[in-house]
């Protein structure tokens, strides 16, 4: 079977600083045409990080996108030329955001919203993690408090809805099949 | 510690079919600005389906967004007024994408994206499946091959990668748990 949907014309409509947005035309691949709205993001990690008392790390932050609070695993965006090295990406964000730094041990690969968007996410498994003395502190528009929470504890904040984001319920699964 | 950040300003970008795009302005809850690129979606439903033979639905299709085709479990957006029943999108999807209609429980309800976009996604069970005699058609923009895998097939597609998104993921490491 034929999938591919050849670009016909690409629109550019925005370049902002997180993300940019096509509309491409594309040519189906049982013929006639459709039109392909899309966000092109630079890709992200994030970290399941367990702590020696083997507590899990959540940091609530709130979210524009939701107008909400929520607690989520430790994550931010990939920078400029990290494409390369996404763990050291992952080890910057883990110390900025809580402070640890550990060994890390890739879990998951994955897009986000692979329908329209092709945010490249790498989950990563944080173990023996220590305390950095002088840690590299936070971008300056982020707030955030963190959070040591027990698998039970985890699990209630996804019933109550605290917990509502795709990578932290992957990271959580995670943690429930290691326990297993 | 005060989380809230006020739209100050909106700037919209893009008014599309899938979604739209606006730039805020945001007074930071510890003083100053900041800018918060948005995208804002209707919403999806995607379904965990297991057929008679205890075998996972996979939906094998292309994805402009990474250029590459992928297996995904079947889902969809939700169309104007299902907000308020998005267990009748689930069925609606399941039913144009597999041929399948059955009994559906919620498992989660979560954001694909959180930090830059609103699409709630929720994630049925699907049991008890029964084919639908003179299923509805799909859209007529989509080619799609669906595939019946046993959760050890499931795994090696995550393993190759043929298997990339979130949704996916979180579908299969719940049927994982539900093995166990």
């Amino acid at each position: 079977m034929k999938f591919e949907e050849k670009t016909i014309k690409r629109t550019e409509i925005f370049k902002g600083h997180i993300f940019d947005v096509v509309v491409d035309d594309v040519a189906l691949p049982m013929g006639g045409e459709a039109k392909r709205e899309l966000i092109f993001h630079k890709g992200a990690v994030c970290v399941l990080a367990l702590t020696p008392e083997d507590k899990l790390i959540l940091v609530k932050q709130y979210r524009k996108a939701i107008e909400q609070t929520s607690y989520e695993i430790p994550a931010g965006k990939l920078e400029i030329g990290e494409n390369a090295d996404p763990k050291a990406a992952a080890l910057r964000e883990l110390e900025e955001e809580t402070g640890y730094t550990g060994d890390l041990e890739l879990l998951y690969d994955f897009y986000s919203a692979i329908g329209f968007c092709n945010e490249r996410l790498r989950l990563y498994l944080a173990k023996n993690l220590v305390r950095v003395e002088n840690p590299r502190p936070m971008d300056d528009d982020e707030v955030i408090e963190m959070h040591h929470v027990s698998l039970e504890e985890a699990l209630d904040l996804i019933a109550s809805g605290d917990i509502c984001d795709a990578k932290t319920i992957i990271a959580i699964q995670q943690l429930q099949l290691m326990r297993k």
